[in-house]
């Protein structure tokens, strides 16, 4: 099983607290040895840092924690390679172009008989099955809307359908993202849990670390984390169940 | 104008050399301060290093030229901007997945009336003349061909049609590469140099900076470096006139 970590917020938001949890896991406190990769966006351009190293002894990985950079959109994943070898063509998260927006994506889980899902446009450039489940629902959602719809809800309850369907092959957990909308996907194994005033301080699960919220925000900050297991140990958050999927609009849950 | 840097080797080599020199026209000895970016391929995969900052005062880019990230194939750029503003989203290169093969592309120049090119699958989520020309070509490529062709070196002659073609909306000189080869185009500024063995010195134009090749390398390496202008002060690199291209394949030269 791989981590995901997502997360969609009002303004601009560092993720290092929350990507010092996860980084651990990675080698240290959990299994996940084989990568890792993260996502920011600014605007609707994106950055990501990626690494088939453990993240726990990357030196990327280093530079992206001490290193602040402010998103609103951030999509990260540590893997423990099931489908496809160690490399950095297999790590995610994986990232494609679709209406002039660079959507984003992470999957955690395994699927079978994935070889069969046709392909059209979008075609996948390593092996797993993760990045193959993503090329088909980009090149679904490529035939149903020639651009950008209008009614973004209407799309990502099409998207829902889609890894209904994908789940029917096995574990299915996805984080995706344009940049503007966070959509999380569950099968077993998805949690999320929105901040927002009066902030307080939190307690990470896998480091001896806590962060005062207060001090780094404001009164109207909104932030949403996503996680595969809680991060903190005295907040509460939310498990998702089997099939459920959320969509986070710059920090509010919007479906 | 914008600074393109390239590399094609036949063993995975470090570019910190080049790149330190690259970084510093990006603000210090040259006027090109409106981002940089730098793509290294390792197998199939890549992973690009991008900000919108000066190259000279990034902590993203220090952290590229002390970290020898060892690849084949690099393509970089440092940007002064004129189409399109300073931001993530026009800082190049620019990638679009190509028959299960990532593209990687960097231009340097303008170009006039690049709004008229014909957009098919691939849209530009920038606003640079550079993004929209490259998704143009990208979808030329798809027109052409269905799945990656089997004799290479035509379809690299194709682009240099392309590449032809865009030329005459202004100035066009453009790096591209799939990971297995690095083309470079030339409307009026780019240089390229082959270093094999046996290997000797080289001085660095933009930093006080002395490699000796020697230590770097083994007898059989082979690694070329295409630039916009010469990096060093004693190697005899070769100029490129208007209109020509080149194509090398991990370092050799086969068009």
């Amino acid at each position: 099983m791989c981590e995901l970590l997502g997360m969609s917020a009002n303004v601009p938001t560092d993720i290092c607290f929350s990507f010092s949890g996860l980084v651990k896991r990675g080698g240290e406190t959990g299994p996940h040895k084989d990568g890792w990769g993260i996502t920011f966006y600014e605007g609707k351009g994106c950055r990501s840092f990626k690494d088939p190293k453990p993240s726990c002894d990357s030196r990327v990985a280093e530079l992206v924690k001490d290193y602040p950079i402010k998103s609103k959109s951030v999509i990260s994943h540590i893997r423990q390679a099931n489908r496809g070898g160690v490399s950095l063509e297999n790590t995610h998260p994986f990232i494609r172009e679709l209406w002039g927006q660079n959507w984003t994506y992470a999957h955690n889980g395994q699927l079978t008989g994935y070889e069969d899902l046709p392909l059209g446009h979008a075609h996948p450039v390593g092996q797993t099955d993760s990045e193959r489940a993503f090329c088909w629902i980009i090149d679904k959602l490529h035939q149903s809307y020639q651009t950008a719809p209008e009614d973004m809800l209407t799309m990502f309850k099409e998207i829902a359908g889609y890894a209904d369907e994908l789940r029917q092959l096995g574990v299915f957990n996805m984080l995706l993202s344009n940049g503007e909308y966070v959509m999380c996907y569950c099968t077993n194994n998805l949690h999320w849990i929105t901040r927002r005033a009066p902030f307080g301080k939190a307690q990470l699960i896998d480091e001896d670390m806590i962060v005062d919220f207060c001090e780094e925000t404001s009164d109207s900050d909104v932030v949403t984390v996503i996680a595969t297991r809680p991060l903190t140990s005295d907040e509460q958050w939310n498990k998702m169940g089997e099939g459920e999927f959320s969509v986070f609009h710059f920090g509010e849950r919007v479906l």
